[in-house]
């Protein structure tokens, strides 16, 4: 007897999951991925933190995903060998897709050289019905070479790192990416601003969401 | 020139992160994680799926890792080996604290028999100050295998599926879970509100959000 209530009230509790129609209402905001992509020290994580404030500041939660938080927890048993690397992105492809479901905005930022791995990482976003945008980070490699904060070009010009993209591993710069970011010659904040611009554009807010709600604005900027 | 500007620029924005505690206060919520365990078909995504509904409908955001939404894409390489099950689980630890971290409230609904691997989901979120709490779906194994909705059960009786959680693969109950939920005896719409009150108490919710902020309260429940 017991049983049967319990199953019944199974099916009706099941069938009243939450949809990200609502998650998405609730936030007011799309759940979405914007995937930066480049070469090492071209500023993808700076672009990407620089991102998530201005959105929080707006009222939007958005959160990066990064070498930081993912290589020392969910793949800190992935190295640096091509299947580690893919695997590497793989998952964070996955991992952005949920957050996405979640009615998140993330912000990858991973170097990410190929096409392939970036294609999956749309395909599966679009296959769900979630927004995506590759964001090309395109910043000359002298001047990456010039910032190497860690000293990991140096380091690769020296033969002391191997694999390095941009020095001796391939970067596959995107073919049609939905926007091209040259740090070289606009500020991260002009950037950023450019970015968001798009996001209005594509919809990553809700209807409205840009001139009401909490005074969240993006206008004037 | 450009160069050095941007440099500095670098360091002033990679300053300027939004922290945890500001995306807290955001969602008004603190950032945690509900760790459902239990046998097969022991009620554990029904419970999760109607926490996930009482939370969203007051107001605030929570997401449910389960089975459907994980086994299909980011851990779609791991099959049901005791390795892969174990790296299973802590990918799910891992996952969950990255949503955690965002601000969310994560719900997770795996079987996860052994102790070690919820420990191991415990102090990851511990030693990163997030909440964290092991509920345990306490429903006798003949209940589950009476419900037993996709015949597993009988899969694993008839020998046509091994290691089966509950027939001839051990679950390891929780010592000493911050929560015990009797499917068997108690509805679902209590459970919910058993975990909730539980939540409350153990300050999910920050101050104040329980009884103020956009009519969310669970006052009366």
């Amino acid at each position: 007897m017991i049983d049967a209530i319990v199953k019944a009230t199974n099916i009706v509790w099941h069938n009243a999951q939450v949809t990200r129609v609502q998650r998405e209402a609730l936030l007011n905001q799309r759940g979405g991925t914007i995937w930066l992509t480049g070469l090492p020290s071209s500023g993808k994580s700076t672009t990407a933190y620089a991102l998530e404030l201005e959105l929080f500041e707006k009222g939007f939660p958005a959160y990066v995903l990064d070498g930081d938080n993912v290589r020392h927890g969910l793949n800190k048993d992935l190295g640096f060998s091509a299947a580690d690397r893919a695997e590497n992105i793989r998952r964070v492809a996955e991992t952005a897709k949920l957050f996405a479901d979640a009615g998140i905005i993330v912000v990858t930022s991973f170097i990410s050289p190929y096409r392939m791995e970036r294609d999956f990482a749309r395909r599966i976003h679009l296959e769900a019905g979630l927004c995506f945008a590759e964001i090309y980070i395109d910043t000359p490699v002298e001047v990456c070479e010039g910032r190497d904060p860690k000293g990991l070009y140096a380091k690769a010009r020296a033969g002391k790192l191997k694999g390095f993209t941009g020095i001796d591993d391939p970067y596959e710069p995107p073919l049609a990416p939905e926007l091209v970011c040259k740090t070289a010659e606009v500020s991260p904040r002009e950037i950023v601003f450019r970015i968001i611009e798009f996001m209005v554009e594509e919809g990553f807010f809700r209807e409205g969401a840009s001139l009401l709600s909490h005074g969240r604005s993006f206008a004037g900027k």
